[in-house]
């Protein structure tokens, strides 16, 4: 099978319409060759293609390098995009920090359908592999890369990654190729350059088919993952609660495996990835298992993890939102500070609110419950918020969290808890969309 | 933490009443420790303890090897034994065959309660762990050695396995410790031998805590495959038939992932060890999918994988039983041949045979149903066994290995399919005791 063959491959069942290919072009020698794949596959099949460089500015021949993949661009007619970072270390090692802003870099251009082509290959995978290993990686981490994977509006897409190192020399020796060499890759102070220069040659030296055979490790803990997922979705669809918390009774009767994992489950949801085991035992003990009348809290890096009502909730830091508030107007959709989503006054038939109403004065969002009142329509009387949002079961940390809607100094709506009498209609609704996640 | 305390701490939990600790002492330095720390355990706890020397005829050096460790043991008040045992390779590596000599030997002194204490540390789970790497394992090898598992009547017991061997060696200095050099852990023609002196020490110089995160990898792998066990254990038990074969049924209906992680454990069940992916897509494709009028059989190593009314068996190659015949009288249980188990017509009460129509003539047992009839006393009449074969349901390949009782020329009962209404009484029953596993 020749690299074109396997490229063509890798990438056909991925193709979208109006999709287009995107490569990483660092010009080392695995995303020269993938340049010249991809530009041939393109030219042969018609599709868009685009070539973007990030330069690092980590080293001296940085403008070098971007003015040679420019040139490889021009030449096979390859649409080509610089783009700059810097990096911020932020408590993480070098080669961490420049793969975030790398991968925040080349999501920009990643529209939906497009695939991004990265340069990864056998050689990459087993070193990925031995450094799970060093980190004591469970199956999660064992699985890898994977050939392909979702990635900001479209995929990413791997499609060298059971080819192997030599392989790629190959061919780009026939094809008499150049690239160029980051010296970065030499300094074996980085953990991955150790395991390249000093590990692997021993390895593939002694077991020629190392490469593939840990390809083939990589993909059965990926599938055990899978299997784990798919018989675990519904038991964690029952656990958690409209809220996106999830409900202590509901993983209180399971075994500690099945608890630890549905936790694990729940916290990857609420974006936190790869809790240790002894945080998870934290969680359950400290948290879930507190006093019935505590208030417990535990800190996990730039989050909380908390209990109310005998559900457990992913607390982020915020900023306090006491003086924010903006107007509104009808059909004119507002972005709510700090993620909180999007909130519309829209017209509608078969709503809940009065246009007449609503028209009297001017409308306004706030989050700062103190000193209003309200008279939710299902409700004998008046009571002030801070009363509301305990009947309505809002944790507390939610209470200065959820959009308050005015109109003039009256109350119209509270979130999605309900709406005060006096606004009641038919002809408006609210719609507060959440989409940028749980809150 | 002293070695004696991580030795104590790892045998307590598994300590049972009246059990022994055995130890596999190959004279080698980690098992020449764990005889110290055994002993003074021993001693302090008044629990009997017990040294065997397996002697696999390799080395010209056995000899000395094996007196030396006589010494300690006498010196230690250690009771020592010596088993030679002599290695067949069929096929598989020296290493591997001399393993197995190994622990078939050892097992020879583990009695109920008893526990085989083996001398593995850290460093040997590392090595164990890329050995997995290499053959391409998934969870399952990456899970590596336990600190406890079954064996035999008993079970093995690794006290040092989170003991590094660098602590050991300093252990065994500081004691004034002597032990035997295996010349031929120095060969790196064997795979273990070529991680130790080749990779291991460049990983350990490099972080010097990989080990103790290597034993968190085989930690996770472990539990996960556990987790899928106990997600699994309901739906292979609804899965499988009461003769130890799976319905095809019962696995069709689930996604590919469930029912290749399902005909693993059935596969498990029958004593196949780790089937390949291929294999169990052959399984699946070729035999549970067959036509329905096929007959379809697939060879894998020493069974074959067939399918009869819709279920899977799994069929060990066997010894033709046409010739063989025993004579059993009442009371006196027989051994059948070929692992089938063991056979006894016992006086009971509430039984369902005669003790009179027994007696009439010899009682035999025979395997070849050819020309012989019976007359179930559930039937209206009598026929051909061939046809009641077939008529109770009895696979091709089982119909003659069910054990067939005469008394004289005349049957009594066949298996546990029936008995031959002139028989049939109160005083006596039939057992077959099938427990040397499935047929």
């Amino acid at each position: 099978m020749t690299l074109q063959t396997t490229f063509n491959a890798a990438i056909e069942p991925h193709l979208q319409a109006h999709g287009r290919l995107v490569l990483g072009l660092s010009g080392g020698m695995d995303s020269r060759v993938l340049l010249e794949l991809m530009a041939s596959y393109a030219r042969s099949q018609s599709i868009d293609c685009l070539a973007v460089h990030v330069d690092h500015g980590l080293s001296v021949n940085a403008k070098a390098w971007a003015e040679r993949c420019q040139q490889w661009c021009k030449l096979l007619g390859v649409p080509f995009l610089l783009e700059s970072v810097s990096i911020e270390r932020q408590g993480k090692s070098l080669e961490e920090s420049a793969r975030e802003a790398r991968y925040a870099a080349l999501a920009k251009h990643i529209n939906h359908n497009d695939l991004l082509l990265t340069g990864q290959h056998a050689d990459d995978q087993l070193e990925t592999l031995l450094l799970a290993l060093k980190r004591g990686s469970g199956p999660k981490g064992l699985a890898a890369m994977a050939p392909m994977m979702t990635f900001a509006a479209g995929k990413i897409v791997r499609p060298l990654l059971s080819v192997t190192r030599a392989d790629i020399a190959r061919y780009a020796k026939h094809q008499q190729l150049e690239w160029v060499d980051d010296e970065s890759n030499q300094d074996t102070r980085f953990d991955r350059n150790f395991i390249r220069h000093r590990i692997t040659p021993e390895l593939t030296q002694r077991w020629p088919h190392i490469q593939q055979t840990v390809l083939r490790t990589a993909e059965l803990c990926s599938e055990q993952e899978q299997l784990l997922d798919e018989l675990l979705a519904e038991p964690l669809r029952k656990a958690l609660y409209r809220d996106g918390s999830i409900k202590v009774v509901a993983v209180m009767n399971v075994s500690d495996k099945v608890r630890t994992r549905l936790l694990r489950m729940w916290l990857a949801l609420s974006g936190l990835k790869m809790p240790s085991r002894d945080q998870l035992t934290l969680i359950w003990q400290q948290v879930a298992l507190a006093q019935q009348d505590a208030n417990p809290q535990l800190q996990l890096g730039q989050v909380q993890v908390r209990r109310f009502q005998q559900r457990l909730y992913v607390v982020r830091q915020w900023q306090s939102l006491e003086q924010w508030q903006q107007f509104i107007r009808v059909n004119q959709p507002i972005q709510l500070p700090d993620h909180l989503g999007v909130l519309n006054i829209r017209q509608a038939q078969a709503g809940n609110l009065s246009l007449a109403a609503l028209n009297k004065a001017e409308l306004r969002v706030v989050f700062n419950p103190q000193g209003l009142s309200a008279h939710p329509s299902d409700r004998g009387h008046s009571r002030k918020l801070k009363k509301l949002f305990q009947e309505y079961d809002v944790p507390s940390w939610l209470r200065r969290r959820t959009p308050i809607i005015l109109c003039g100094e009256y109350v119209v709506a509270v979130g999605d808890l309900f709406i005060d009498r006096h606004f009641i209609g038919q002809d408006c609704e609210l719609v507060w969309d959440k989409s940028a996640g749980f809150v």
